[in-house]
This record gives structure tokens, C-alpha cells and sequence, in this order.
């Protein structure tokens, strides 16, 4: 007899983007004329970059031809040539060395976030923000790592780290000890980043307890700030404590072309029970190689055009329209008024709900008056009740529209 | 402090391949005149088929417009064109009907054989055939539902069937119950296939036993005999208790391109500890949209170029050129007095080997007297020694370069 999973009968439903999207069809059916914007969703509008084109069209002609076919990605773990533009381009000229074999291309941040948690052992004690990301909880829920839910949908034995508006959404450090550290900078959803002393507490204290930080840098592109860390490894010593994950789907449209990379140290250390110190870089790279095999070759193929002197500018391009979307947004609703955080060195903006209503009634009242789209935050935690998530990837001419209607609102 | 996963510890080093490349690299540094042909790689060589290429071509340019433009694939499950086209081909083409929402793309046949045992408890007995591709044994025994290895390899509580030459490499049930039960067919290493009537014995006994299979069909595309199953759902009652593996890896040289899927049908159940039943489907979906985002848009295109009346014939040459090979390995060493299996309905030969030499033996003697490279049978399990597996994936003519070197030996 064939037992399930139990683990997955604890999850809560995901009913943040399920119940967005049933509100929606209900008010659709009643209002079949209106004409939405969704600044809810958190995928990309512009297309990829001429030089990435360029690129995967050339490696598309390459598997055409016995000479230059291209198979297996030996290992599964990258292509050399993509491993060596992404440590020259984003470590190197950062100041941060890195060996080949400490990089690990996949095909998603949100897999390698949630495929991570698995060569760690199962008693270890989870902290995560509140708001956050969903999947970091989810899959820790799946693996047996955590307890029945709460009525607020807090998981037993998972350590919630409130980020509140005084401390610009950066959590306190925990004051019981917890082993695995899940950080977002820039973050989803608040759009809030870390400072390199605030990321120095988290490195100290990671160090202190052996514990480590799952650090999710997937956001770094939209940093504009001069003196914000891109990487959590500009921190000293944070290689013995931190794994680094990136992505390509916000920075470079990849949201449908699959690339992104996570950097796991060969300084950084776990524990067994006897307490004895064992390398984590072996261990992920033997997970890696058996349940993943590589990432397309004309993906990775784009991918390294982003790092080209074309790419580099092309890629600025976009992420400029983004930012501008970003900036009219903050520009509009603050003088409209609202309170609202991120926008700056984030593509997420946070926004204040007024006179104190709740995420789903503000939502509602948006849709209604508006129709508009926004993404209640206590869909990421209760300490997201309050607030409501705009994202900047929409298509300009659709975020000045909604700039208009929400003056009307 | 944090833990390590323990259950990784419990791993044979993969010694197969890094063995063989250690031997190889060893010949080459003492001979280093030497042309060596290698036969026991699992690669494809052949280039993609122009269908597949006109395709990757037109999405990646869709990809460089805004309106043509396509972000995540919604839910991560796979385009509808694809599934779609999955459904009539490779399912309904057969007499077997499949919903759209039993079909989930992937990013290959490796990661999917590897996750899929995630959904399910750890205490579930797992039986696999012996030999065995190792990625089901390793995931297993990464997930902690193994003891250790002993000192044949074989990891406590996992129920090795051994597979025989006199029952043509067909496992027989076993005695004891198990619950997850890993078949391949055709299979890789031995290149055996089975027949409707040893398929519908297997889903008898999951049915009599609630257990489930994991059926891997990834080499189905090379069965010529029209009397064998492509699809374990072709066995009636096979929804209730099987999963089916798919892959474009070799049906159509995808190794670089990344694309298969798994089939679990809303029939399939599995157990609770309190005895009930739960649909396991919604279980997977879960899983695979949590922990995974979906396959490039670029590759899913190519892949449904694979159904097109010009895509079906392409590949079935590029099919004929291996089958070729196969057929020419298989009566070239039959007239040198080998005994060999496979090489008809499967990509993958089964070599006796001769004077009841061990694997390694044969190995080292093919590399050293015919500058040939096998892959050692005793590497795939305990039941493969004495004999050696060749691939007929090489390039026509570096096959017919080794069978004149074979007949030298």
C-alpha cells in the first residue's frame, strides 16, 4: 500500500493567486465592459534583449549541425563559458572571488529555493520573514520540516520574523536560535533592501549559531543605490555561512526562458549529529547532478549575451522602463496621499492600505472603483495585512492608465 | 547549528562513470597515439530534426516582440499546444485517453524519475530491478527511505529484482510486498522489453497490492516490434496504479534542449496512514508547480514540432540511424560468437561477456587490445556483472570502425 506524503496534507491552499483570480472572474461577469490593469502580477512585459535574440538563434543553428550539436551539459551544473561570465560579471567587478564548482546554473530561483531545503536535515529550525516569498515555507511544509498550520496560517516549529515599516522591513535578528535563514534582498514583496550593516548582523549572528543563510539576491538588478550589497558574499566571512541565489527572469525577461544560478561556497560548512563539521558544496552538487540535468544549451547560450558589452546595455534598458514604472508609481500614490514603500532599488512597491482597512477590502475597492489589480500582502504573511503589492513589470502606457484611476479612486 | 541531510552520506560514490573515466584518461596518458572509439556513452549525436530548428527559430523570435512576447508558462505544467499534441499522438494514437491536466511537462525524464518519489512516505517499501538506472535508487536513498549499502552496493530495505537472461531481463514479482515499484521499459541498461502480458501481470499486482508503479518509457520511440506496449496504459486498470516517464532526450536528440513529462492520472491513488485513500495528481501538481517553474517556451515549441507530419518523419530517420547502428552491433557480434541482448526494440546492447570474464575485465581488455570503450554491467547493480553495455547513439561510422576492431580482439 502505497502511503502518501502526509507532509503535503498540512499545506495550506495557495489561495492568495487562486482567490485574486476568483474575485476577478466574479466582478468580469458582472462588469463584462470594464477594462482591467493588473499591477498584481509579478511577471515581465518587454521582450528579451536584441543581443540574447542574437545568441539563441545562433545556438539554435549550432544544434542543427552534427559538428556543433550539442548534447548532455556535462554534470548538469553549467556551461564553462556561461559559469565564467556570470563570476568575472557579477562577483569579480564586485570584489567577491569565486571558484567554477562553487556556481550552479539551474533553470529557476524558485527551484533552487525550493530544492535547496533537501540536503539539510530535517530537525533543523526554519526562520523566514513575514511577509514572504511562499515557496521557501511550502517546500520546508512538504519536506516535514514544520507542523500543522495555525488559523493565521503560521506553521508550527517555522520561526516567523515580523518585518515591519520602523525598521524598513528588515527583520530583527531571532531571539531563539534557528539553523536555516531564508532572506530576500531586494524584497518580495516589501521592496525593501539590506544594508551592508544589516546584512553584516545576519552574517555575525549566522556564524555565532552555525547556522545558515538561504540568501535570495534574485531582485539585485534593480539596486540604484551605490552602497546596497548586490551579493551577500561583499559581506566578510559570509561564504562560511551563505548560499546565494540569482535569477535571469527579472533582470533579463527569462521569466520564459528558464536560467538562473545559485553559488554554494566550498567554505560553508553543516553539521552531522556528532557534531563534526561536513562540506555542503559536494552534497548540493551530488543533488544537483542526480535529480537535475542541466539547463538548455541555447538558454545558457542567451544567457552569456546578457554579459556582453551589447547585452550589458540592452538589458539597463529594460530594467530602466521598469524602474521609471517603479518611480511613477511611488511619485503618484505619494501624492495621492498614500504611504508606500520599495520602488527604489526594487521592482515590488508596498503599499500603505488607507484609514486602516484590511488587504482584501482595499483589493476589493480597487477593483470595484478602479478596476484595477494589486495583490493583497496578507496573501505573504499576516504581517502583510495592511498592505497591498504593486508590482513596476507592466507595460508603461497600462501603468500611467492606472496612475490616472487610482487619483480617481 | 545547522544539519546535514544524513541520508546523503548513506551514497556510493557514483564510481561508474568517474571509474571508467579514470581508466580511459590512464590508457590515453601511456598511449597517447591511440584513437579511441567509445560505444558506451548515453549521448546522442545526430542533430535536431529541421522542424525542430524552423520552430526554435520562429518562438525565440516571438520572444524579441512585445506582443508576441511569453513570460511564465502559466502553472508551470506546459504549454497547451504541447500537451495537447502529447495527448493525440502519444496517448489517443494508441487507444488511450489522457486529460490535460494528467500531463506535466518537464525538463527531463532524470529529474522527474528523481522528484516524483517526493509526493509519496518514507516508509514505503521501493523495489527496483537489478540492473537499475541509479537515479531511482539514489533519490530514494537521498529521501531516507533506504538503510546503508552493503558491500555489494545494495542499500538496506530497498528490494532488488534481479533481472536474467532466461526470462529475457523481465523481472519476476516479488514475494515480499512493495509499494513503489520503478520498472523501465525498454529498458536501460539490458535493452529488454516487455511484452502486454508481463506489463498487465505488473498491474495486477499493484492493484492487489496498492501499490505504484514508476514506469520509464523514455526509450519507447525505439520499439520496432508493433506487438509491444509504448505506454504502461495500454494495460487496462494501468491508471489506477501507474505513472508513466517520458523524454525527448532520445526520441528526438533533446539531451541539450531539456524536455520530457510525466502522466499521473486522476485515477491513481495512494494511501493515508489511517487507510484512506487520496488522489494522488492534485499531490504532484502541487509539488510541480511549487518547486518548479516550467520549461522554456523555446524548447516547448521544438518539442511540438516533434508531432508535425515533416517533425514525425525527421525523427524516425534520425531514429533508423541509431537502429541501424543497434542492428549492426547486435549481428556483428553475434557472428563473432558474442552473446547479445537488446538492440532491436531499445537503443541500449546487453553483452555476455566471453569466457565469464568480469565486467571490469572485459572493459579494461576492449580498451587496451581495441582502443573500445563499454560501460561495465556491474556498474548498473550486483545482477550485471559479466556483462558490458554498448549504446547504438554513436555516429554510423565510428560503430562500423568498432565492430572491425571487435572482430580483431
Amino acid at each position: 500500500m502505497t502511503r502518501i506524503n502526509e507532509n503535503y496534507l498540512k499545506l495550506q491552499a495557495g489561495y492568495l493567486f487562486p482567490e485574486i483570480g476568483r474575485r476577478v472572474r466574479a466582478f468580469k461577469a458582472d462588469n463584462p465592459q470594464a477594462s482591467l490593469i493588473s499591477l498584481g502580477i509579478g511577471d515581465v512585459t518587454q521582450p528579451l534583449a536584441p543581443a540574447v535574440i542574437d545568441a539563441m538563434h545562433k545556438a539554435v543553428d549550432e544544434m542543427a549541425r552534427a559538428e556543433t550539436f550539442r548534447g548532455y551539459d556535462d554534470g548538469g551544473v553549467g556551461c564553462d563559458f556561461l559559469r565564467q561570465a556570470i563570476i568575472e560579471n557579477d562577483f569579480n567587478a564586485r570584489g567577491v572571488d569565486l571558484e567554477m564548482d562553487e556556481v550552479f546554473v539551474s533553470d529557476g530561483a524558485k527551484c533552487d529555493t525550493g530544492n535547496m531545503q533537501e540536503i539539510f536535515g530535517i530537525d533543523n529550525i526554519v526562520a523566514v520573514t513575514d511577509p514572504v516569498y511562499p515557496v521557501y515555507v511550502d517546500t520546508n511544509v512538504m519536506a516535514g520540516r514544520t507542523g500543522q498550520a495555525n488559523e493565521k496560517g503560521r506553521y508550527d516549529k517555522i520561526v516567523y520574523m515580523p518585518c515591519k515599516a520602523e525598521k524598513n522591513f528588515v527583520p530583527a535578528l531571532p531571539d531563539t536560535q534557528v539553523d536555516m535563514i531564508y532572506l530576500c534582498f531586494p524584497n518580495n514583496p516589501t521592496g525593501a533592501v539590506a544594508t551592508r550593516e544589516q546584512l553584516a548582523e545576519w552574517v555575525d549572528y549566522a556564524r555565532r549559531n552555525k547556522a545558515i543563510i538561504l540568501f535570495d539576491a534574485a531582485y539585485e538588478a534593480f539596486i540604484s543605490d551605490p552602497d546596497i550589497p548586490h551579493s551577500i558574499y561583499e559581506i566578510d566571512g559570509a561564504k562560511e555561512v551563505a548560499i546565494e541565489f540569482r535569477s535571469y527572469s527579472k533582470t533579463s525577461g527569462f521569466t520564459g526562458i528558464r536560467c538562473a544560478y545559485s553559488v554554494v561556497p566550498k567554505a560553508l560548512k553543516a553539521y552531522k549529529s556528532d557534531g563534526s563539521s561536513i562540506d555542503v558544496n559536494p552534497i548540493w552538487s551530488r543533488r544537483h547532478c542526480t535529480k537535475f540535468n542541466g539547463v538548455s544549451y541555447i538558454t545558457q547560450a542567451g544567457a552569456a549575451a546578457i554579459y556582453t558589452e551589447n547585452g550589458k546595455k540592452q538589458i539597463q534598458q529594460t530594467i530602466d522602463i521598469y524602474m521609471a514604472n517603479g518611480k511613477l508609481i511611488c511619485e503618484s500614490l505619494t501624492s495621492l496621499g498614500y504611504k508606500v514603500y520599495g520602488g527604489v532599488n526594487a521592482p515590488y512597491i508596498w503599499l500603505r492600505t488607507p484609514d486602516g482597512i484590511s488587504s482584501w477590502e482595499f483589493f476589493d475597492m480597487l477593483l470595484k472603483k478602479a478596476n484595477l489589480i494589486g495583490t493583497p500582502g496578507a496573501g505573504f504573511g499576516a504581517s502583510g495585512e495592511g498592505y497591498l503589492r504593486l508590482t513596476a513589470f507592466g507595460q508603461p502606457q497600462d501603468v500611467k492608465k492606472a496612475m490616472q484611476r487610482f487619483a480617481k479612486v
